[in-house]
């Protein structure tokens, strides 16, 4: 578990830091960039927790992840046009890789232990793993990246999930079939990206 | 409770269809036209869902639907050219008036069962009914249409909604009113339409 | 209670006339305008006591403020342009963070009776007192103004939330403390609007 935990807090750091430079980009102040950063950690894993009405929030149990957001936030402002020549944007790729996957996994076997039928646990692994940034974009009044781009991001966590939930159905160790759709899904993400691949 | 789930199944498939139309416009990939046709056609009724605490939403219950936006965002995607010719536009309003009618009452006597009051019960009737492009446009970055145009749209809901209610009230046969108040709203819809009927 | 009630009253209209303002300015038609004043007058608190899981909702329970604001869309969209004279941009002000202060300390004290820990009930404070105008500038396809604009709006928020906060761990009088916070949210917003205090 502590592990799993470990890595669920890098998600939420990448999306909060993802959110960080979107806000910074389009000029808004500390209260933007605070709230940006927090949507685009948690968005995912709000929406499928409101559609299966799991309740509390992960956030509202776990407030110490919203109190580290606020201080990023408050320290970032001002760094954030230095931290964007030291972090390369192939890191940023690969972390947001790495969250996808996690975010992802989590949101499947979520919606698994709520008996979801599979086709609906597939998709609440997908809304979680993408809606953060579907609704940073949103509230900066862009067409979310996600549905815009061509390439592939969603279909990567889609086709992980998939693999997740065929190998639970033949009885696959749970750990072993939750690391490896994880790892599948970062892998085809870096992959099509570094390959270019385009959906069309 | 056939015939209603044979026109329900019309309407959500109305709402996918004016979903992939204009997710293609704005070139979004397959993913995109999938999520663009998914939340169209079940946005209004997981919003009022959200909204009245019901679970579990209908489109976790019945995962045939949403498999089966799923293949049509597969085949659209390449056909959607050819047959946006094919389809004349008029067939798509009288599609799409089918599908406000249906969901709009639909939508009023879920509130109903609910035992929520009158006025909001109607408003109930008109979200479900409306919703759904709501979502599409501001996913779509547009001011929602219905929200826009003049045209009546939400209008012919509205009123629909209250002869339903109104029906209901004085003890008509129940599933006369249902028939009667989908019918009333696609006819007023309609007629407005083809008049060019606008309000300020 | 009922002093409350006459605030809260205030507030959810001063949130209405806002939102008719906005609509009429992006030449919506009356189904706009209705619909954008409702949401921005019970936009906050809509989404608090569905991420807190509270039913039923407020303007559920209390279908009278709906029908208001539906009269309210009904008179005001051919009045407005002369309202705009009528009404100086200074009154406008002045409501609002009336609206701001009290919808925010509502919000807390909510959140506090659900036993949320204290920085996630500061979060639903600033939520409940914010996120009307937020979803009123999403609908009108803007970056929401609050993320944008500089002036400190949610930190007035977010400083009279922890004020009433601090204030219930000290277990002063909670009627005081109530009134003390409306009153300080009130007060900072206008000294920082008419000082125009700019956060970065």
């Amino acid at each position: 578990m502590s592990l799993i935990k470990i890595i669920e807090v890098m998600a939420i750091l990448v999306g909060a830091f993802s959110g960080l430079v979107e806000a910074r980009t389009k000029k808004m102040d500390v209260v933007g960039v605070f709230t940006v950063a927090f949507i685009t950690a948690f968005g995912g894993g709000t929406l499928r927790d409101v559609l299966l009405d799991i309740r509390p929030l992960f956030w509202v149990q776990h407030q110490e992840y919203a109190i580290l957001i606020f201080f990023m936030s408050l320290v970032a402002s001002p760094l954030l046009r230095h931290l964007r020549h030291i972090v390369s944007e192939r890191l940023i790729v690969v972390a947001d890789a790495l969250g996808l996957g996690l975010f992802s996994i989590a949101g499947v076997s979520t919606a698994l232990h709520a008996n979801m039928p599979l086709f609906i646990a597939s998709m609440m692994g997908v809304i979680t793993g993408t809606f953060g940034g579907v609704l940073r974009d949103i509230v900066c009044n862009q067409i979310p990246m996600v549905l815009r781009d061509g390439r592939p991001y969603a279909l990567c966590s889609f086709a992980g999930c998939w693999i997740y939930l065929l190998m639970r159905k033949v009885e696959i160790d749970p750990t072993f079939a939750l690391w490896f759709s994880v790892l599948f899904i970062v892998l085809l993400r870096l992959l099509t990206w570094f390959k270019d691949v385009r959906i069309k």
